[in-house]
């Protein structure tokens, strides 16, 4: 940690105009001339288009790219893990060890994959505003918005048959409606074992030097045949050269760069600490639970690999908001920017008021933040239950009356969310709302309504039990009668958990609607005027805080000063090599034996992973990096340490990305997993 | 930076009690009870002889070991570059290209290098103690201990011929006599190239993983024939296993962790800030010079390589005093030691003026704390002429009389100095003293009385050119003269250096004198008073702060948490493999041509460098690295950059001792360097 009288004002400055290389820019406003001055490269409106329709959003949460003209699709493994798992069963653990078709009849099905193109970008800000009469109150105003942009969604749908979604951006300085293809015929086509991908298990996550080969190739099928992929990335397995300027194409999937300073302060002191402490209470639990059987280590390890994800990244946001410097910057920036504000009478009239009534919420919001984290029970059966509760009341009302989730846009998505076959293990159900009850009973007592509900006089133990045993709905069938029996199937449903949901009910929708009325609403409307006022006093040369949309981002191959010294840009699989004998070759530091085996094949001065300077986020995993020419040079698969307070701010110096190198994934193919065909696909071969 | 409640805790327990594996203990009183109970090893009198027998220091800065029956000592590339460089000629470059001579006639005499080995301790407390008079005055007690002292040395000098030196322990809480054995016929077998010892740089410098070959073995002679050496280490070329137990023998420089929050404070605000100053300015001096030819480069290399590294230390050991959390630790500390004190009236009488007497000293120190730093002008000529121009006069003086450095234990160290043969390079003294006036003039302005005198009116270029064309002193011929003509002889030069120096005199001796009298007289005083305090209330189960005398401590092979992730407990060929081609094999990161060369010769798997818990600091380069067996298993080269406020604090969490790993030395002497005869005499085999 050097101190510098100079680094504080660098941020600032970062923060307020988006210095060089930072930034998650919308495809509608790259930064062309700071990418023109700086590197000479001219972003075309060709392959800016040629770059968004390669790219994709998986509803699993990561991102991905055509590979081929044939619907191969690029992405980490961590992102296809979930699926892995879901087809995975006690005699065939394909998380484990792997997967690979080497014909097209082989590749296996996702039970509830779906992967989304956006196709359209159309700016509908003046609409939304339009519909909102400053003489509302904010909860009219929020009723008002829904339904523009409920309506917005509808007549799009109805006309493209698209999947369309209005996104807010800039906190609601600008309202987009994105149009996306939707896919859900997708299929695996490799993926390494979860070992070669996550070599370095939780310790290496989220740090640099890597070694990982996290990959995966799924290909996705349109009426029943590989997808005839025009728009697609091509391979170029030579990487990207120490300085050389890359893109990256993904869906960053939120940031909280443009929160005031009293919304930062809440998040540390109530929202960050109670998702920390619900993780690791969640991990706990599953770490007994596996520690009962190895089957039961299979089934909760998925869960476990997120959960040790999440709390290492809020472990990291954590540090950043509790880093006086950082918050020092904030401050200074809040200063700044109102100041200007306030120095404009026009401008201090319509929107000098959102910093205090921000932080008015947060006051009001404070007291009933445990209820948003511990009014759960962790459990899969009980959240399908809810949906399928509130789906079968929510489609009869008009589109804009409903809750968040079941306006008509999203329903087809839910539905297969609610049907999906993927496998529900009833004993870690069991264990896991056991753990949940015992810690929501820590946090709020026993008097607190949702627990009276769900335990009903019994210990949690014994309500686990009850509510495990007493439901049907791990069938996908009995889910879909329910659904196809609308509204009088739910009520009359004697099964346990949708019994649970119903009693439920009432006291979710009470929450929802109070968080509505005191925060959200409040929220919208400042963030709009906050909005607004960056325009008006910065243009429009800036970015807005990621939404898990699609967004662009430059930088260059680089190192950086790590630990008192200087972390390389790339690593080797001679690294790999070195770590795991660094550590015996122990757990999770261990080689998968066919690196062990075929280890005199490779040439071990092939890059394996590298960093860049662009600027990304988690739901960027699976991000494909692109060359100027347009050609996957890499795949980003986590962000480095240092990237942690990237949710706050951006700073060049250490804020690195963390990608897989072209060279190492074809290398591997072809000489470690003898998928020389599909190395033959990504080269442009025919298939 | 993980923030939790417990750490400020810990640390305060350690710095009292000494946690386990903290410590640097003197060989009278090592943690037998605690190795015991924690490790169930039994440190035996026989044990710890053979161990203090077999290590040596040099005068050089650094430590090593008897690795052979004939004399062979292992030390670090970084002690013996001294000497490479000073056998160096524009012709043959020892340091880059490194040194074997297969055959006893091949090996290289040492200019100025000395070996010493501690033979015998003796506690002289109390003849110190009862000498001084509570009456007295700071100013007297100083006198009348640098008298005993002086008299202690001379008397055990005549009686025995051996080197003998009164150690301040406990900042005078115990004074000990130190006899060594000293040779000066070293002669060097083996070094590898710079880059192969220093791989990583300045970069890697202080930091780990590693990947350093950082080793040279020196003979020592005696009687022009191989000592027979009959304590030495045997060779281990297995190492040691993560957890084992081993131990480091060797001369630790300084530590500050007995000092008083106003010493750290006055450190922090002006020793620390000045020093970082100077040494900044002179590496910049220095890369000027060497940027003019790449024979200067050659000549000034070595030096900007200690400046580096002091740069590096520096900077750890203020961001040590930077960090609130150390502060506050040990403030904590130091209220809890002055309440205990104060609690006991008896104490409190004795030793309860301590505290405030060392922050009075800080004060009345502050005011002139330039001089000691920028009255110097950077050149080695000027130093040789000014212990000449006081060698003359102070050894006509009583022995307790004279200035510190010219006591008769001392003078055979200090004409063994003055006559060095190593090379003087003319260009590169007029770049150093120019540098040093233009940096004095800036820091003390033009009527320093120091710079009025050395630059006599003229500019620093043109003061510097003439100070060193009028001086011979660069031929030791010409310094042995002076020495042999004595007082008249300096009194009669004209030479530019000695009329300098003669001039500057009694400058430096107003100084000294203020300086004793104000600042080193007092804090002698209350260090003693500190030391006795400490006695009293903690009991002699503790370590006295280093001095540059042989200390043992104890540890384990360990890795730690680094960065957010772990740095393994050792690293293997495979990483030096790996970093190399991470950087594109560009320096600083460039392998020697040979172990590209021969790579397919070499297992890649085996151990390079390894890390353990040991307690250490600057001195230490060179130790042995000791299994239980009393066999050499590794070679201490450096610490971490967490372990650089080792200065003042100890924390197992991520303090380590990073050393060259004996399979590592082994498989290089064999397979890279062709040296089996040397090889052959470690692993036990007859010359």
């Amino acid at each position: 940690m050097k101190r510098c009288a100079m680094c504080a004002a660098l941020v600032i400055l970062s923060v307020l105009t988006a210095s060089a290389e930072e930034g998650m820019w919308t495809f509608d406003n790259p930064p062309k001339e700071a990418i023109q001055q700086k590197y000479h490269f001219t972003l075309t409106q060709e392959w800016l288009d040629h770059v968004r329709l390669s790219s994709v959003r998986f509803n699993d949460g990561g991102s991905g790219s055509f590979v081929s003209p044939h619907g191969l699709v690029l992405t980490n493994h961590h992102i296809a893990r979930g699926q892995l798992q879901k087809n995975s069963t006690a005699e065939h653990d394909y998380v484990r060890d792997g997967f690979y078709a080497p014909t097209p009849d082989q590749e296996m099905k996702s039970p509830d994959l779906e992967v989304n193109v956006l196709v359209s970008m159309e700016n509908v800000t003046q609409r939304v505003h339009d519909a909102l009469a400053p003489s509302q109150t904010p909860e009219e105003q929020f009723k008002t918005r829904q339904g523009v942009i409920a309506q917005i969604e509808r007549e799009s749908t109805e006309k493209t048959g698209l999947r369309s979604d209005v996104v807010t951006l800039y906190g609601g300085g600008e309202y987009w409606l994105y149009r996306y293809k939707k896919y859900t015929d997708v299929r695996l086509v490799f993926a390494p074992e979860m070992q070669a991908a996550y070599f370095g298990g939780d310790p290496d996550n989220f740090t640099y030097p890597r070694y990982d080969l996290d990959m995966a190739l799924f290909r996705v099928y349109e009426n029943g045949k590989p997808l005839d992929s025009r728009n697609y990335l091509k391979w170029n397995p030579k990487g990207a050269e120490e300085g050389e300027l890359v893109f990256v194409s993904g869906n960053p999937g939120s940031t909280d760069r443009l929160s005031t300073l009293a919304q930062l302060e809440f998040q540390r002191d109530y929202e960050l600490t109670h998702a920390l402490s619900l993780r690791k209470n969640r991990i706990e639990t599953l770490a007994r639970f596996s520690a009962t059987s190895p089957e039961h280590a299979r089934e909760a390890g998925s869960q476990i690999f997120f959960l040790s994800n999440g709390v290492k990244a809020i472990t990291g946001m954590l540090e950043g908001l509790e880093n006086p410097r950082i918050i020092a910057t904030k401050k200074a920036d809040e200063e700044k920017f109102r100041s200007a504000v306030e120095a404009d009478a026009s401008l201090k009239a319509k929107y000098g008021n959102a910093w205090d009534e921000l932080a008015a919420v947060v006051q009001k919001e404070a007291p009933r933040v445990k209820e948003r984290f511990y009014h759960t029970t962790d459990s899969r059966l009980s959240a399908l239950a809810g949906y399928i509760v509130d789906y079968v009341a929510e489609i009869k009302k008009p589109n804009a009356d409903r809750l968040p989730g079941f306006h008509d846009s999203q329903l087809e998505s839910l539905r297969y969310e609610m049907l999906s076959p993927a496998p529900i293990y009833a004993d870690m159900e069991i264990a896991a709302i056991t753990g949940a009850l015992h810690r929501n009973l820590d946090q709020l007592g026993p008097n607190d309504p949702f627990l009276k509900i769900v335990l009903n006089g019994k210990t949690p133990e014994q309500a686990a039990a009850d509510l495990v045993h007493g439901s049907k709905l791990e069938d996908p069938k009995v889910r879909k009668a329910l659904i196809d029996g609308g509204q009088a199937a739910v009520d009359a449903s004697t099964d346990s958990m949708i019994v649970l949901n119903r009693n439920l009910d009432p006291l979710r929708r009470d929450f929802i609607k109070w968080f509505q009325d005191n925060v959200e609403s409040v929220e919208q409307r400042a963030g709009e005027q906050l909005g607004a006022a960056r325009f008006a006093i910065y243009g429009r040369n800036t970015y807005p805080d990621a939404t898990f949309t699609l967004r662009l981002s430059y930088g260059t191959v680089r190192g950086y000063p790590m630990n008192g010294t200087i972390a390389p840009p790339k690593t080797t699989f001679y690294g790999l090599y070195d770590r795991s004998a660094s550590f015996n070759n122990k757990p999770p530091f261990n080689l998968m034996p066919r690196f062990a085996e075929k280890q005199k094949e490779l040439d071990l001065s092939t890059p394996l992973n590298f960093v860049t300077t662009n600027d990304i986020i988690g739901g960027n995993s699976g991000s494909p990096v692109i060359n100027q020419a347009g050609a996957v040079v890499g795949l980003i698969f986590d962000g480095n340490i240092e990237s942690l307070v990237g949710n706050y701010v951006y700073d060049i110096k250490a804020n690195r990305a963390v990608a897989v190198h072209t060279a190492g994934m074809t290398q591997a193919l072809r000489k470690l997993y003898g998928a020389d065909k599909l190395a033959d696909e990504l080269m442009g071969a025919e298939r």
